[in-house]
């Protein structure tokens, strides 16, 4: 009789409890809401796509119940990475060209291999296996550039991941169009096919303003307005392109996209390195979105970004990995390392940007530069349920005094123990639930065996 | 019969085969000999401590026998990579004090966190928990400075693991000597005690010129040569190290470091950042050995090490990850990556320090600047067995046209899958055999929750 009374004590309102699809439980939340807020023993319950309550696992235990429980103990709940610029379809290109002059890399393998390779099956196998890395490492939505984009589309919204996907313009015949005009139709088409969907932001990407004529440049950003889609487009990468600017047209790289039009507060470029003051300004003007590309930047040898002033003048700065030919992987914990310390290298300031400042970068504010802020970027109600539990206890993690340093200098992608999506869990302790590994890994094998035999390597043992 | 006849027929003739310890079989063997050979389906062969023979994985099938056999089948077999600086026991304080000035750094945490809770146990377990995080990440030579070295010692021997150990000397009191003579009487009985130990190489550790008085730093270099110990230095890492050096003594650091007598083959410089071209030959002259840190060098801002420079004068330039409290990891995969990204970015050159120079640098050009080429950074017969198996099967590192390329660019630290020193397996598929994780993890969080009480945080949860 004493055990029943104890029963019924203790027992929990079960009836009076909201059901709800999932429940992520005991977990230190990290939230990125205004107030920075972090819940020791948090909780969180997901209804359909949507975080419906953000809480202590006190509170949501006492008001929720779920037949989905993920305990996320000994772990850190953090919203889902952004990487603010990739390019997935060229993961199966990694690592087949490093060490070179950018001439040699671009002329002697990556546009020869693209020519060559880059079909629609390319693209549905690299988007897959760019997929599969960064979903494994905690990345939850993507800002895409390339070519068949419908494809890459399809892939992701198939795998439940999020991506701002832009269709690649440019002013010569590439991959999937002959003409500019008829990558223009394409991205028409993919534009509103994909509208509306919950997953799939679909955008239009002018290559450049190297490769793009100026009328390209102004259609493309005539379509974005129209259709309200975000614009994508590489600015200011490189020294050449100041100065091909420069001489062209008496300009900036910003300063002449804004003449002409294009700057707006749909557009995101990525990497923003080559800037003046006026620059800075400029952006931050029009509500541009910027990605800082830290390892791509570095390997390549494009030169700063300058993040720091670009915060400052309230310039929303994410982070990018870029695509794996350049980088060579897809990792936002070791892209958020490399942002913290090229800062303070190269300003031989040890606080510049700080930690907390990175992992903004990583979430709220990529969000803002992915103009997507209303539905990811941070933990709280409303917004779509995209979040990662993260292993805090590792021996190259421990101990963790401040959890923006640990996430930052200390944890790994590797730490990544499960990956949600739209409320949709994509990765559960470690275990792929949307992607077939082994056949991605395979047909990865395939490809690779076909591009080395025609490119050849330079000191590679088997070619896989 | 038939049965019968094709069994004698395709068994091996065990009885020809010689005996040994373990083999690692079917690996891509990436040898770093003198002709930098790599053996598809290789093998190696290991006796006692060393390697007894390195081949086609047939020939070693055909010559050698063994009760214990490591099948590396889809990895490579690297020799094990060699952190050339580091601060084993500052473990514990990783994540500490992040984002801050040098002065803050050190004045508000680290020097009295080190007064404070520096012990022979805190040692001992810190040491624990970094060995922990290296031999998981492929790490199995490490070039150690701290205080109570002799704890260090015990528990590397303990643990398996290969070291170069120096005993801190220092101009004022340090937690375990109250004087310089006190601190240099230490390090004579430790030098002694350890002299031969065929993993431990005990040495002299003056910590830098702007904290040792000039006797302190003859007195050091006497003990070495006169016990021919390696003498490992902090060497011109800060400009304030430089402007003091010129200022006292007329000279840049490395210059007088030369006056003084302390240059020799057996210095191992750590950081060698501001340095002029004399100082190079000068490095390059004595055969000094220097450590590549380019974590800790970028985080702290301490400036760019002219690696490129040092290695074109025959300066061996090893790699090292410096303390957990200034880096936050000790993965040299990371190191390996920012030592390329970081020459390439600040000489606006992507062709500087390539993959290949860099998996040098980590293995046998670290194990010259350690001294220690004889037996160690090498898959090489009479070399001591140290090796490591990294699997190549991730995302992130699929496919693998290049194998330097996809060591440093893509590979990390959680592919390490076995571990191997002087013959011994420290790790076998991740599992630690040498080192028990659980009671090391816990023992850094009863340590993290005293330091935790005493310093404070900014942002931490639950102070773990």
């Amino acid at each position: 009789m004493i055990c029943c009374l104890t029963a019924v004590f203790h027992a929990k309102p079960a009836f009076a409890r909201q059901r709800v699809d999932l429940i992520v439980a005991h977990g230190t939340v990290v939230t990125m809401d205004g107030t920075r807020r972090i819940l020791d023993d948090g909780a969180i319950a997901v209804q359909g796509d949507a975080i419906a309550a953000v809480d202590s696992n006190a509170n949501i235990d006492a008001r929720y119940a779920s037949d989905k429980v993920i305990d996320a103990r000994g772990g850190l709940v953090l919203p889902g990475l952004i990487n603010a610029h990739t390019h997935m379809s060229m993961s199966l290109f990694r690592g087949l060209a490093d060490d070179l002059s950018l001439d040699d890399w671009l002329n002697k393998y990556i546009f020869p291999a693209e020519h060559r390779y880059v079909t629609r099956d390319f693209v549905t196998w690299s988007t897959r296996l760019s997929m599969l890395e960064m979903l494994r490492g905690g990345t939850t939505t993507v800002a895409d550039m390339y070519y068949f984009e419908e494809d890459v589309a399809a892939a992701m919204k198939a795998a439940g991941m999020r991506g701002v996907l832009g269709e690649t313009l440019i002013g010569f015949p590439s991959p999937d169009s002959a003409t500019p005009a008829a990558a223009l139709t394409y991205t028409e088409s993919f534009v509103k096919h994909w509208k509306g969907d919950p997953l799939i932001t679909p955008a239009v990407a002018p290559h450049s303003i190297y490769t793009c004529p100026e009328t390209l440049l102004k259609d493309a950003a005539a379509l974005a307005q129209r259709d309200q889609a975000p614009l994508l487009i590489h600015v200011a990468e490189a020294p050449f392109e100041l100065e091909k600017s420069r001489h062209d047209h008496g300009l900036t790289p910003v300063q002449y996209l804004s003449r002409i039009g294009v700057l707006a507060p749909n557009v995101l470029g990525a990497h923003c390195i080559w800037l003046d003051q006026a620059d800075v300004r400029t952006l931050a003007h029009f509500d541009v979105g910027c990605s800082y590309n830290p390892s791509s930047n570095m390997k390549t040898a494009a030169g700063l970004m300058p993040a720091v002033e670009l915060l400052a003048a309230g310039v929303a700065v994410g982070i990018g990995t870029d695509g794996a030919a350049s980088n060579n992987n897809q990792d936002m914990f070791e892209e958020m390392d490399l942002a913290a310390k090229e800062q303070k290298f190269s300003r031989m300031d040890p606080k510049a940007l700080s930690a907390a400042q990175v992992v903004e970068m990583a979430t709220i504010t990529g969000a803002r530069a992915l103009h997507l802020e209303r539905q990811v970027g941070s933990l709280e109600v409303g917004k779509k349920a995209d979040l990662i539990v993260v292993d805090t206890g590792a021996a190259h993690a421990t101990p963790m005094y401040d959890v923006y340093s640990a996430i930052v200098y200390a944890l790994k992608s590797s730490d990544v123990r499960t990956t949600v999506v739209g409320g949709k869990v994509l990765m559960e302790d470690r275990r792929m639930l949307t992607l077939d590994e082994p056949a991605i890994l395979e047909k990865a094998a395939e490809y690779a065996k076909q591009i080395h035999a025609s490119f050849g390597t330079r000191k590679s043992p088997a070619g896989r």
